[in-house]
This record gives C-alpha cells, structure tokens and sequence, in this order.
C-alpha cells in the first residue's frame, strides 16, 4: 500500500550519514515507509493504483491584478479541462496574483485557519478539483506562514481534499543586467524540502519554477520512484526561449521520466513578461505537447508503460558508477 | 601554480567519508593539491595559464576500416584545425577504427611500452600536435591493457607530450529493439574514474560519448574547476537526433560551462551509422558552432570570460540546497 502524502522535507541528518554506508536506495525505501508525514489537514487516503495512461492538462492562465477575477479564470479551466478528458490539472506558478515581490505580501493566505478550514484561493481549488473530479496540481500562490512568505503549491484530490503541498526550495534571485533582474528573497523564504505526493494521477515531484534548474532535485524525486515531475514556473523572456524546454526535457532524459512545465500566459499588462510555453515531455525527452504565450489549454496523455520501457532498452540507473559519485540525501528526522 | 594533469580515478574512500562532515569544495581542493598523479609518461610540464580566449576546433572526421588511412585524414584535420588559427583540437571517439565490438580488439593498442615508446596512432597524435603547436583531446581508441580493452581518451600539449588518458567510464550498453542494440561491455572495461586536465587552452573535464548521459561526471568536473568539458562521441541515428544536443545543452546550462561533443562524420558504409553534428556549447547552453553529418570542421572561439559573467548572473553554485542534497564524490586513496 502506498502512501497518501510523502513529505519528508526537512528532516536532517541521518541519512547523511546512513547514505555513506549503505545503498541509497535501500535507505530511501525505507525513509518512505517509516517516515510517513501527511500535509497538514491531509485527509486518510490512499489512493488506488494510477492508470495505465493519464490525460493531463496544463493550463496556461491570463493571471491580472484582480484576484477575483483570477479565481473565476481557473475555475473556468479547470472545469475546461475536465469535460476535455483531464484526469490531472496544472495551474501556473503565482497563479492568483501579479508575479511581483510587490505583489506577493498583499496576496498572501495563511492556507489553513486554526480549525483546518482552507483560505480563499485555496478553497476555489478544492471546490473546482471536486467539481471537477480531477487530481489538482495547484500551480502557485503566496503563502503567509508564521511571519513569513512562501511560493506554495497545493495538491488537491478528485474529493476536493489537499494532499499536500511544496513550497519553493530554490528561489528566485538572478540579475542579468539589462535583462532581467528578480530577488524573489527580498520577500520569500525558501521551503524546507522536496514533495512527492502520491496521486490517483500517478506519484509525482513538485518543484515551483527555479527549481528546476537544480538537477539534483530532480534525481531525488527519480530515486523515490516518481513518475511525474511538475513544475509550474514562470520563466521571462530572457531564459525563457534558451532554457525553459531545454531544462524540461534535460530532467525528463536523465532520469527517465514525465515531466510537466506551467507558465501563466503572457499579460502585456503585467511588470513581468512570462515565456508561456507550457511544455508536457515524455522520458525520451520528447515533447508530447507546447504552446506558445496565449492563454491555452495544453493537453497530452502520459502512458506510464513507457517509463519501464525506457528504462529497459537504456538501464541509465543500474549504470551509474556509485562507486565514483553518489547523489546523497539528507532527509531523515 | 596549478597541476599539470590532475588524474584522481580510482583513488579510493577516504573522500566518501570527509565529505558527509565537510565542504565538499574544501575536500576537492585538498585532494588536488595532495592527489596529482601523472599520466604515465607524463612530462614534467606546468601549462601557462589559458589565454581569455581559446579558438577550438571539432574534427568530425571520415573514419573507415583503413587504420593507416584514418592516421592519415587525422594528422591532415589536425594541421588544417591550426591553420584555421585553432588552439584546442577535438578529434572523434573511435578515430583509428571502425565502431564496432568485432573491430575493437584488432584495432586496439598498448598505448605505451615499458620504455614509454608511444603506440602507432598515439605517435600519430604526438607529432601531429607538435607540427601544429595545438593541445589536442585525441579523441579516442581501443586501448589494450593487462588483458582488457578500454574506449580510451589521450590528451597532448603542443609540445606533443602526453599529458593524460580518460578511459571511458559508462559503456555503452543500450537495447532498443528495432532501433539500436550494442553492448559494448562484451569487448571493453570500464574506465576507474573522472579525468582532469590542466592544458594551455583551460582546464579540461573529459568524457566519451555515453558518459555524457550521466550528470554526476559533469557536476564533478564543475566542483573541480573545469572550464570546459569533452566528449568526444559516435550518438546513433536513434539517439543522435533527439538527445545529442539536448545532453550538451543540459551539461553546459547546470553547470555554467562550455561543452564540445565530437563525432565521427556518417559513414555509408559502415554497420553503425553516427549521427555526427559535432557542437560547441556555451555556459549559457547557447550553440556556439555545429554541423551535419558529412566530415566537416567546426570551429568556435570560447570566452573564459563568459563563465564569470553567466554565474554572476545566476549564482547556481552557491544556491544549491546543500542542507538537502550534496552529490559525493568517492576518490581519494
């Protein structure tokens, strides 16, 4: 039996020390099973085991300053994709505010209230993912915590019930000059670790935007048995067109996986220029399915008998040279 | 002052157990100092330092089944590389002998006598280098050695001297049924481990062809300073086309560094068909020079200048999450 929400993010120490000893994986197997922390409010479930095949949807959504209105917008798409066949929806990163550090303070929710009931934004995606009867990956939005801000996101089940949710473990903080220039920590803090979440959808990473450019992350999430890496970003449009698919189908070869990108559409009206693109790639490294910078449904169907396949006709996992490097992880509590 | 060819393979555990309690940098650094072995026959050379710019050259070369005739097209690409005013000379992988299990042990060579007398297509290298004053990354050959053949790198100074060997270290062993099966694993031994070298146009990572797929050597050169990393590398019409410049792309964009890949020119006639398109990658994983398929070379100037700047722009080193993850490194004796 697999369990609903692995979330191991922050743990400390003593896989260091284990992993030095002993096979990774051996150590990761049992970290998933003895450290089991649901999501707070996370319901007792257990998903049934994913199908063979899945239809996802990326929803690539016009993001305004109007918060309302961006609440009705993905409301809007979610139910769009559903009736299009999408049993797995992916919203945008920062999908109910303005892509600002200006913005992120005013837009904040504390995601659940003391009694567990969910925040505004929050409750719009559990009721849209119950409407729908779709598994929600919930993009992003900004969270208040304890004094201070997180890039968030939520993941939701087909009853509406959050799952889990990552907050951004790398930030945002590059300056090219004349390009572009964003430091996400003047206002965010960085999340405490990697989020596999175990779906109707599958079992799947997250990691928010600049995250992806951190391989490691990504071989972690390999190593826990995902098939699925999503990653809602919001690339501009310097990175955007050399890097944004590049790094998609770079996760997907090496580790021989899904992996999903979900950018907000392009807002002429908006201080930052999103690349769009939002990209689904199989683990071939091929694309499955883009767009461009409109607004847009993009869909694809993920067939997880590819995943075994791949890694049959080239076992990259069995011929890594652990006996020269090895990817440590540092997890357990 | 800096080693002269910095080779750590093989060297052992002692690393594994440093690096869980210290900075992985730190540890490198001190075993570079400590840990210089030579390539045997190695001279006692100290490169200048590389010049701020480095003008490489990517011989995609016609290799055919005539030995003599391969030294021949080589020694002519290398001269006229040099004549084209190139400094760094890229040779193919398998450049004396046709890619194949059953040509690999009649091509094959002892590199060196137990007097250091060179073997014929090293000797070939040597001169050729000398005549045209270029560091050369001789692509590679079948090495005979104690009674195993390795796909093996030879690196020389313009001087002509052999400065250092990269014995490939993940072979090629892939089976997609109806595309591309080979298993190189029936005829060679895999190399003991990453190989560094000091050279007058920078400091070089080297890998071969299918070490390319493998992230952690990549990320280790970029701990250890590399400016630029080598592969030469026969990819096939299966792979070739969807994932050659991808992993290039990928090496280069993570670690903020510039990457040549090298391959044979396509060959009619013979029973394995490579892709070609030698490429040069800037640390912006931008293409900086390719080709085709037909025998061609490629030239492209490398700006060491670049690397500051782009990982000034977007300082990924030092936004790793290290309390989460750390890729160990296993070298020291």
């Amino acid at each position: 039996m697999r369990s609903a929400a692995v979330k191991l993010a922050g743990a400390g120490a003593l896989a260091a020390v284990l992993a030095a000893a002993v096979s990774r994986r051996r150590v990761v197997g049992r970290l998933v099973r003895h450290l089991v922390v649901k999501a707070a409010g996370a319901p007792n479930y257990t998903p049934l085991p994913p199908p063979k095949k899945v239809k996802v949807a990326l929803c690539q959504l016009h993001v305004t300053a109007d918060k309302e209105q961006n609440w009705q917008t993905a409301r809007r798409a979610i139910q769009d994709a559903a009736s299009r066949g999408a049993q797995l929806v992916v919203l945008p990163e920062m999908w109910n505010c303005p892509y600002s550090n200006d913005s992120f303070p005013v837009y904040a929710e504390e995601l659940q209230a003391p009694g567990g009931a969910l925040s505004p934004s929050l409750t719009v995606l559990s009721e849209a993912a119950a409407a729908a009867r779709v598994t929600l990956v919930g993009g992003s939005i900004p969270e208040r915590c304890g004094g201070r801000l997180y890039n968030t996101c939520c993941v939701f089940n087909s009853r509406g019930e959050l799952l889990a949710k990552h907050r951004k473990v790398h930030l945002f903080d590059i300056d090219i000059p004349g390009k572009i220039t964003f430091k996400e920590s003047l206002t965010l803090s960085p999340g405490p670790g990697p989020t596999v979440v175990d779906t109707e959808a599958g079992r799947l990473g997250l990691g928010i935007c600049y995250d992806i450019r951190f391989p490691e992350l990504a071989q972690l999430y390999a190593e826990r048995g995902c098939q699925v890496l999503v990653y809602p970003g919001a690339f501009n449009m310097t990175t955007g067109p050399v890097h944004w698919e590049l790094l998609a189908r770079a996760r997907a070869v090496d580790n021989q996986l899904f992996v999903l990108t979900c950018s907000p559409a392009r807002n002429p009206d908006s201080s930052y220029q999103a690349w769009g693109h939002s990209t689904a790639v199989g683990p071939f490294a091929e694309v499955l399915a883009t767009t461009e910078a409109a607004p847009d449904i993009v869909l694809a169907e993920l067939d997880y008998s590819q995943l075994a396949e791949r890694r049959a006709n080239m076992p990259l996992r069995g011929q890594k040279r652990h006996d020269l490097y090895r990817l440590l992880e540092k997890t357990a509590a």
